[in-house]
Parts: structure tokens; C-alpha cells; sequence
């Protein structure tokens, strides 16, 4: 779908500057769905997994623990944004090819992140779902190619995107031809120092109203610290959040990356025991 | 308590401004009584009522409801700091009056607003729990005086200020001498404008880390809209918060403050139900 | 004047909130006289002199080397608002004692902050012009306060105020009676860190659109650091401000507050050389 | 330079992330040449020209504009990272071609924006300055790319990137072979909404003193309305620019993107003579 054609109808509707992602244009809440897992319907989805794929036993030891405690989907970055080019970069093809091995070993689905056309072509070949991470939330060249593949799309708000900004970025991929699209709501830059970022919990609900798109939320980027992701999972859920990603790491003090902020095992399993409670009082399941 | 005699401990500490406030002091939870009603405990507090005093019926209709849903604490403005010089100022002492006579009836705890020495004064002669808005958390001078009366406080973050600085400016009514102090977390200013202001939901693990005080947090002043009350309320209770103060209004369409953000009695008593439904999921009681 | 006397005129104009202190209801620029000082007019006014008033000699040694170097206005605070309660707040009266010695002795006019009702009383009998804070600027029952001396204003910037919210803070003095007011731009909280604040430049221009007031900035409390005070006095000239606020002090390393931002003497007259210069190649004088 | 080579040292300089970049690195000031101007040097560089190269009478007459006034650089962008996907996305190959006809015909040299790995091929054959724009400033493998061309990159700060964040981003494409890299202040996002970004003047000296490398000023981004440019553009230069990158257009009122921020020819010119004279006051040339 070009921007010739969806150009026309904009006109008109200078307020609201999205189209195919508006509640207006599809008043029904959105299902995304992938494997056996359905985002944006009556289930919590929790996603987790390390933040970057470090080593094969790293990644079967997680996998291997997300399907004992039912966990549907792994997370783990094969391709890493780092703000320092000095910092570990991610395992790359080698990185993708642990994660579908995993896959196949322990029926975990797989969300990992694509950071340019060449590994978007790959992690549309290996993985089942593609994140496309903040910091590359408004590269518009790269959402036109995701919107050509189809798998679903795990879309992070950017560091200091308005959630207009964000609409829109979902509007790209969408306009050119990917409505299979989870907004992630990840934490937002302010002045506040003692978090890494500030959770956006509103954005729940004002997302909601203006899209029909599922919405999930990281705590774990937002917290920046590992005692603090409890409490803001079950926020998110008692927000009315869709569903969850993350971090977990089978040691998080070894971690190459986001080891503050990811939690153990032990620490998880007695979230995942949290997030099954607030949701059932909320009238949904996990 | 004088600031030269306390002056001297801070040398050694200068990473950990605040003393009487910060959880080495205390680690316990510090549980501010009044009346009936214990903030900091096993129960989440719920305080309501409309943003301003505006006539005696309004004050009458809103705590027999309060009386007949079990909120134990109304709200009410008789001195409103607003924006504009112009806008409605509040009705000052015959609102303090207002406050008084509906205590006495339908026997809801009342906390109300004051704005300087003066409304300092009456507003702790007639109300059970004197709030100090976020425009005045750092009034350093009528902080002082709040040190220095024997009411419980409920000091509201300030639209910007820092966490930090927040339970500094507690830290100053505790060195005058009253340690009943109530963080209240109304929202933050962000480049975010779909929200009045940006609720930091994380402010709730983080202080509750720092400081022994109890939190609670204003989804009203947050949301800016009425519809997205609900699921920061909910967020509020499962991030841990020991209450809630919620706008509502008899007849929120003829507010003359804060209308759009205000519950309705209906709407309210929706919302009640599932703050105890989430608040039960994880072993606190309303 | 009250506020229903001047209520009636903001129904039709929602937009434009303020009235006395907007370009529409006094198109051309406000000129406020002080002595032989114009701010809004043809010269470029600096004011310098110490964070805090510490000592009789301080204020005398910065009085005589303001005086030598042409500088008319010296500031000094004797009422500190200050973050912690365990920090130095000023000395009070005597302070204001040492600043007048200091208008006699020097020939400088005098610039103090008002931090309440009972030393605005004080300042407003000492001093030439009150200031009123950062901290205070949407202390409202102080600005109707400050409405009703017949002294000029120095009213800062809230620290994250919009710049509405400060011409409106501005609206509540002269609605109270006092037009006599000097805008000043200390720098606003964003999540930049370097510096303590960030100087919003593009306040002067657009200040200058809304309202006929003079604009001052202040580039010690933006920058947080000396060395950066000289690009930032330099860039608020060129960007057209009335004015400069800036501290110095006889011995930075030695000052109870705000050292690291205060220039020493020899600095500062370098400074005074180039805004002398920048503003000369623009049509005006200092 | 692989990363694996140069993540030694870092070990040793947490604080200081950046090294290549960093003053301690290069303790003179870089000059990068291209052509006859050089960034970083005694001359103030002005660049101008369109947001969008919208059609080839477009181009020329701003080439010949630009000629006649002495601005050595035009800007214009074939490539346009737009918000919407249903807004004007640049000419591509046939505006770059425009650009280099003008620069055969007027003699002015290129900047013009690549926003991926296809269109930066095509940037630096063509141009003579390629331009990474905020929202890919932490598009790590564009960042990359960059580094492995050998044109001078003009580096814009990201909407909401710290100082330290968008050195990084200048030492990613000095880790991998490029260090011709140019600066530029555009703006940052924050709370206030009466321009469309808050130019960070402070950006100025402070990257000055962490970095060797020259800083340019856009004040036409941060400003968002024309009324404002030229004040900022002045702060630019007296805060101690190295250089300006402003937006002209024949005629704003038709422009196809930045009408509003963009000045017309006649009111550009009045800015050049005054930036010529502020340059001078304090001793640089134009």
C-alpha cells in the first residue's frame, strides 16, 4: 500500500494523524496472533528470557525453564543496540541459531530483535516474532521493511516518543502491509534519575482508547533495577496491559548486559505466582 | 528539633541527603494513625471527594456517599491554589466549615489543603489531615510550620521535583518536628501531553526503599481524565501504594475544578470493588 | 482587584489566559524604572553580586567591586530556599542590614529574595527590587503579596514551569496591583544532567512575543558551572534579553552556597568586556 | 578499528566513555575540511537552504541565492524521515541530482541526509557532507556505515539524547574510520510546548569541553516558528558555535515541509549581517 493512495483520506482528519492503527478504524481490540499464543485477547502473555543471547547453555538453561514454569515466549538479542560501539555487539547468525534450536528443544516461541534490513531478513527466518527496539522506533526505512514481512512485530515505544509518535511508527509498518503489531510500552526519558526510565503506566489505557493494537510492558528497561520489576509488572497488568516481557538471566550478576536489572529464577517463578493473582482478580488469565 | 543540631550527622552522609525520613533511621514502616484509620498498614486507604468545596450540598451528597461506601477520609479544596488569578479560589473558611459539619454527620475524616501560615492555621484547627500541594512542596517556610503543628500531613510531590528532593521536603516538616507525614504521588511533568501529567508508578517501590513513610498515589491529577482513573488506581494498589486519593464529584459536568478528571458515584463505586479485588489478590485489605 | 471584577474578560479569549501582562492589552514594551536603571529599555542591565549573603565583609567587598565596574544592581540573598533543612537559609534580617549598609556605602541598588509573607514585609522595606524564586513561583498567596508593595519584581522562572504558567504567575502580581515586573529565565528541568538546569534561550523571544514585561536570564543557576556562565550571558544578550543576573563572589571556593557557579572578579570582568561588545553589535549598550 | 582492539582502554575510564572524540584524546580543536570552509576553525560556516528539495526551479533558485549572499554550504533533503508514512518522502536519486547540478552551477557545496544503508551510498557519492538527523542518531549500524565513507558527517542530536549519548554516537563512526564529523544542536525534546524543540545553548560549551570536535547550531528545528530563528541563531554564534544550519525557502508559505520554521530570502539576509556582527564582536569572521 503505497502513500499515494492512504495520502487522500488524511486530509480530513488532521487530529488524529494515524489511520490503520485507530480505534476508529477498527473499533474491535486487535488479536495478534502467533503459535498458540493470542496477544490482545483474554490471556496475560509473559515473554522473558535474557537480554542477549550470550552462550548455548546460557540460552537452553532459559529456555529450559521457560517451559517448565509455562512461560510461552523467549526473549534473547542475537543483534545488540549498544550505546558504546566498545560494548558487546551480540552473537549475531550464531546467536539466532541457539535461539531456534531452543525453539525446537523446549516449544519456547521466539521474540528477537532485527536492528537493519540485513538481520530483519534474518530474524524474520529464524524467529517467530521480530522486535523492532526503541532506539530504531522512528528509522522509518526499517519499519517499511518490516511491514513487508510477515510475522508479528513487537514494536517498543522510543526513549522519548509521544505515544502520537509511537501510533505512527506502528502506522508505517501497517500502512505497508503489517497489521500484526504489539506496542511495548518500555519506560520514557525524564528527569527522574533514580529509575533508568519512567514507566508510562497511563499509556495503557490511553493506547487502548486511541488503538486497537495489543499493548505489553517491560518493566525491566523501565525499572532498571531488579527489585523494582515486581512491583511494576503487576501494575502493568492491573493496568489493563496485555501482556509482559522480561528480563531473566540464570545469573544475572554474569550477565554481559542488563544484569542489574534482570531477574533470577527464583525471583521470577514467585512473580509469575503475583501476575497469575492480580490478573484472575481482574477477571483474565495468564 | 533545630537544623544546627541536626546539621551535624549529614557531613558523613552526603550520598543519603535525608535523615528522619530515610529507612536507615527507621526500617521498620511507619504507620501514621488517625482516627480510625491507619496509613502504612495491612489496609490500602481510600480518600475521595471533589476537588473543591463548592456549596453545602455538594459537601453533604459527597460524604453521606462516602459514609455509605466506606471511604473513611474525604476530600475537599476550601483554599485552591490555581493557576490563573482569575479561576474560582476556593471558599476558604466557610468551606473549612462545610468540611466540619460533614465530619460530624456521616463521620468521614477530612483532609483539606492549606496554602500559607494562614490557611495553615484554621485548615489544622478544622481538618483531621492537613495536604500540602505539589506547587508548594518546596514553600520551604510553610513546610517549617507544618513541622511544627500536631496534625498528620499529606505532602504531595511536587510537579517536577525529584524523589530525592520530594522526601528532602519531608525531611524538612520532620526536622520541625512532625514525623505523621503521607508521600502522595500525583504525577510528574513530561513532554507527554496526552496525560496531564505522567503518573511515575515507580515512585512507589523506589520510595518505599529510600524512606519508612507511607505512599500513596492520586490517579485523578495523573489521568486528567476520568476514563484512565480506573486502571492508574489499580496500577497504584498493585505496586504496592498504601492508599488512594480520587477526585469525584456529584455531578462532575458542573465541577468548577478539575470536572473532567472526577469520578461519578457510579463510576467510583465500580472502581471500588476492584481495588479490593486486587488489593485481596495480594494480601492487603480496603 | 479581585477576581471577579477582572473574571468576566477571559471567557472570550481561553487561549491567551493572561491579560494585564500580554503584548495585546500593552503593545509596546514595558520600561520598569528603579532608581536610574531601565529594564525594557535601550541599555542592557547587569546584576551581580553573591549567591547568599554570608558576611559584612563579603557583601562590602562585592558592593565596592560592583560599584567600580559599573555595575548597578547587586544581588545578595538573606532568605535562602534551600533544598535540605540542614543547609545554611540565610541570615535574616542582619543580611538586609548588611545589604543596605552596602546601597549607602556603594551606590548599588539592591535585588533580595522574599520568601514568605513576613520577609517580603522586610525585604520590601530594605530592598530595591523583591525577588521571588524559582521555588515560588506558583506560591500564589505570595504573589498576591507581592501584587500589593509598590517595589518592582525580579519573578523567576518556576523550575519546569511552561512559560504560561509564568506569565501567569506574573498575571496574579499585576492583577494584585504591582506591574512593575522583570521577568527572568533561570534555566528548566529536563533530563540533561550536565548542566544543573537548561537554559531555555527561546524564552526571551518568545516571552517577548506574548508580553510587553522586560526579560532577564540567568546564567549561573542554568549553567551550574562558571566556566559555562560567559557562553550562556553572551548567547542571552545576542538572543535580545533586557538583562543578565549573575553570581559572583570575592573567593568561589569559599562560598556556603553556589561556589562552583559563581565567577570570581577577574572573570567577571571579562565577561562584562564581551557583553559589552555583543551588545554594542546589536544597537544597544550596558 | 574492530571494537575488540579498542575496548581495552575503555576498562580504565568508565566515566569517559567516549575516546577517539574526547578533548583528552585530541586536546586542540578539530578543523574538518571540505572544499575551501573548514568547521572549527576562526569562520563562522552558515549553511542554508530548503527542508525538502521539492523541485528543480527550487533548488536552483536557492543555489543562486546562496551564491549571491556568501553562505558556502546549501542544505536540502532528498531523503526525508517524516513522522507520517502518508507525508512527502524526498525526491531521491532525481532531488540528489538536483543538489549536484546546483553545486556545478553556484559553486555551493552539499549537506544533504542518508537515512539508510541504500540511500547512504548514494549520499556520499553525491554530496560533500552526509547528514545523520536526530532520529537516527542512535541508528548504530547507519552509525557504522558512516564511518566506513570518507566525507565529512554532519551529526545531529537526537530528540532526546544526553550530551554523552550523541558523543557516542560520534564515536561509533570515528571507531570505524571516520572522523571528519561536525556536530549539531537541534533541539531536545522537553516539557515545554511553545517551540517545537528547547534549543540547549549550553550543548555549545559543553561539548566544547569534553570534545575536540566543532558544533553547529540548527536553530530553524528548535524554534519551529521563522519569528524565532533569527534570535537563536545569534545565541548560537555568541555561546561559540562553530556554525549555523538554517532552513530559507523562495517562498515558505508553499514549502512541502518546515514552512512555518523556514525564513524567506529577504529576512535571511537580514540575519547574515547581523550574524556578521556578532561574529566579529568577538573576533571571528563569517
Amino acid at each position: 500500500m503505497g502513500a499515494t493512495e492512504t495520502a487522500e483520506p488524511m486530509v480530513s482528519s488532521a487530529r488524529k494523524p494515524y489511520r490503520l492503527v485507530s480505534r476508529d478504524f477498527h473499533p474491535d481490540n486487535s488479536v495478534v496472533r502467533v503459535g498458540n499464543v493470542a496477544f490482545g485477547g483474554d490471556k496475560v502473555i509473559v515473554m522473558s528470557g535474557p537480554c542477549a543471547v550470550e552462550s548455548r547453555e546460557q540460552v537452553m538453561t532459559s529456555a529450559e525453564f521457560m517451559q517448565r514454569v509455562g512461560v510461552p515466549v523467549m526473549r534473547g538479542g542475537a543483534y545488540k543496540p549498544r550505546t558504546s560501539p566498545y560494548s558487546f555487539q551480540g552473537m549475531g547468525v550464531e546467536g539466532l541459531e541457539m535461539l531456534a534450536e531452543a525453539r525446537e528443544r523446549f516449544g519456547v516461541l521466539i521474540v528477537t530483535e532485527a536492528v537493519d534490513h540485513e538481520s530483519l531478513a534474518r530474524v524474520a527466518q529464524w524467529a517467530d516474532i521480530v522486535q523492532i527496539g526503541a532506539r530504531n522506533m522512528q528509522n522509518f526505512e526499517l519499519l517499511k521493511a518490516v511491514g513487508q514481512i510477515n510475522k508479528p512485530v513487537l514494536l517498543k515505544r522510543g526513549l522519548a516518543a509521544t505515544i502520537d509518535e509511537w501510533l505512527m511508527a506502528a502506522e508505517y509498518v501497517a500502512a505497508h502491509g503489517n497489521l500484526n503489531i504489539v506496542l511495548c510500552e518500555r519506560g520514557i526519558r525524564t528527569y527522574e534519575t533514580k529509575t533508568r526510565n519512567t514507566l508510562d503506566i497511563s499509556a495503557v489505557p490511553v493506547v487502548k482508547q486511541l488503538s486497537h493494537l495489543p499493548v505489553v510492558i517491560d518493566p525491566s528497561h523501565a525499572a532498571g533495577q531488579w527489585q523494582w520489576v515486581e512491583p511494576l509488572a503487576l501494575a502493568g497488568i492491573a493496568a489493563g496491559a496485555d501482556g509482559l516481557i522480561i528480563e531473566t538471566h540464570p545469573n544475572p550478576a554474569e550477565a554481559l548486559s542488563d544484569g542489574p536489572q534482570s531477574l533470577n529464577f527464583r525471583h521470577f517463578e514467585e512473580l509469575m505466582e503475583k501476575i497469575g493473582r492480580v490478573a484472575r482478580a481482574l477477571g483474565r488469565e495468564v
